[in-house]
């Protein structure tokens, strides 16, 4: 029987107050596709997972390009050239792409990056391929340039991380404790608290679903928050910006904690600490450092293979798998970078 | 009749919903006070307004410092030293201070700046010298620091200014257009906007009570706003988020939109845009750049002098006039830099 290009197709539009589950998403199997003139085959490996992927389903307030009805639901991964009809690119070269839910997508590498599709060689692959969508690729690159370009930690400074045991947060707190700062986590279970602060070198951990968030940075944070690198929004946004200290950075990565699909969402009230605190908050996204990505890598690569930071990923293996690894971004399921192995690791890596 | 000392004082706390108005005040005559060792007893000549002279009559949520009931209401002035028995000042100097709504304050120059009050002589003074509180005091310099420093405007870009014909956002919009920036202002009657662009330069003007102003954005700002200098926050910095260019700075300078009396406000739901915009939300206190203060000064009486910017001070006579004069801040009553004259200049200011 000859193989098939699983895939998974968005069905229907969410619903305002819904957040991404499986039954927004439908699975298909059809023929590999061929590669046209000019275009690449790219073999799915793995899957990274991130908010965008649910936020694309919405056809409201335009926040996010439209994923139309019908079609294969976006996501980035890693993959392997089988068949390549453009001349930058080889069979058997590894790349990250955006190869959308499924197991082989068609990429053509002299469009991309005029849309929102893009491909780009992995530069020394190393097993497991998952680290080239994780700490070395756009969580770990958010993590890296999103703190220290933005939130500009200073050695000493109180660093706050929201879902902090998310991908990026438990990257973020690991890069500012190596740059001096002292790191409280926020996330949602006593288990996350207690891994962020015994494994991952976290000083203070609050869990916002039993405790007291105010109360809790009142005392882990006595002279206030100078950065707060923030993936959530909402309620916790709120309540951080009351403990701002004065001159205090606020990076917005990311605003999970928003109703996606609703119209309307409320904004931080407490917005107006930034102007008692003179403080900042600023809104940043990582492809505007996309010139300085090998600069991230390598500085995140040297990290890693001296342990100075631990690869958070937590891997699910099925394709059939990635709505529920999505769904868990906005549950609080995951724990770590959330990325789905679709294929094994071929072989021979260290000659790529 | 010996001369009294007039002086309104805070008779009772706004309710939630209420702006300043003169129901929440009580004259009051008493006598002439000495001053005592280290202090000077200083004759009010004009008085600033300032939405925080409101704020300090508040008593919940504890964004600004409390004033007790029955005293004398918070406020900077010009006055002139009248008895000294400090070595640092003379009999007949000027000087800015925290004079309060009041014909005579006595101020202690050893401690001032350790609390709320402050005194300052004032260089060369200049008739009339409301000036000393005008363009060339707090609102000139928060104009100058705040735009300059913290809206980074460059040639080009595009200035949005809100409450634009109040005394703050009249400099603003003034010394955008010196440093070569498209400005449009926001306010709130058809008269203010064709001051705005027929006497003050703006390139654009929109009625916030009587236009879209989401539609008139997009029709004069087609490139998007580089730089909002928001001094009312609410609904108008909403909608101005959604305008902003990618890389924009806000300034927020003030919030007088907001329900000061209310027990909690709503935010800015659109400040998901400084995600999408890579833009930024700066809270300044004019405060911070005090050891600058002589910089800008020279800078704005430079501008004054030579016909670059006028002088948008708008003067009430009399300190019975104070309540209406600070409510008029809250109301839109004012046009430019709302002062009450308490006293006339004394004479042979060129001698000090």
């Amino acid at each position: 029987m000859a193989e098939l290009n699983n895939q998974w197709r968005l069905k229907r539009r969410p619903e305002p107050g819904e957040v991404m589950n499986s039954d927004l998403v439908e699975w298909v199997s059809e023929p590999i596709p061929e590669a046209g003139d000019g275009e690449v085959l790219v073999k799915t490996i793995c899957l990274a997972t991130s908010p965008a992927q649910f936020g694309y389903t919405i056809d409201r307030g335009g926040l996010f390009d439209v994923l139309p009805i019908g079609a294969v639901m976006r996501g980035r991964g890693v993959g392997q050239v089988v068949a390549s009809r453009h001349p930058a690119y080889e069979i058997g070269e590894i790349v990250t792409a955006s190869c959308g839910w499924q197991n082989y997508s068609v990429i053509q590498p002299d469009t991309a990056g005029q849309s929102i599709a893009t491909i780009q060689k992995v530069r020394r692959p190393i097993s497991p391929l998952t680290t080239a969508v994780g700490v070395l690729g756009v969580d770990g690159f958010t993590a890296y340039f999103e703190l220290l370009e933005v939130g500009k930690p200073n050695p000493g400074d109180t660093l706050v991380v929201s879902a902090a045991a998310g991908g990026i947060g438990s990257l973020v707190g690991q890069i500012g404790k190596l740059k001096g700062c002292r790191v409280i986590g926020i996330c949602g279970s006593d288990e996350k608290c207690r891994w962020l602060t015994q494994e991952l070198g976290f000083d203070g951990a609050v869990n916002y679903k039993s405790q007291n968030v105010d109360e809790a940075l009142t005392e882990l944070c006595p002279k206030g928050v100078d950065v707060f690198f923030d993936n959530v929004g909402g309620d916790i946004l709120d309540t951080v910006l009351a403990h701002l200290a004065i001159g205090a950075r606020v990076v917005i990565c990311g605003y999970i904690a928003t109703d996606y699909a609703a119209d309307k969402g409320t904004g931080p009230k407490n917005y107006i600490y930034l102007l008692r605190r003179r403080a900042s908050m600023t809104g940043t996204i990582v492809f505007d450092f996309v010139e300085r990505f090998s600069e991230a890598e390598d500085q995140l690569r040297d990290w890693l293979s001296r342990g100075l930071i631990k690869n958070t990923e937590d891997v699910d293996n099925g394709l059939e798998k990635m709505p529920g690894a999505l769904s868990s971004l906005f549950t609080g399921a995951n724990r770590g970078i959330k990325i789905v192995r679709v294929a094994p690791d071929p072989g021979g890596l260290e000659q790529l």
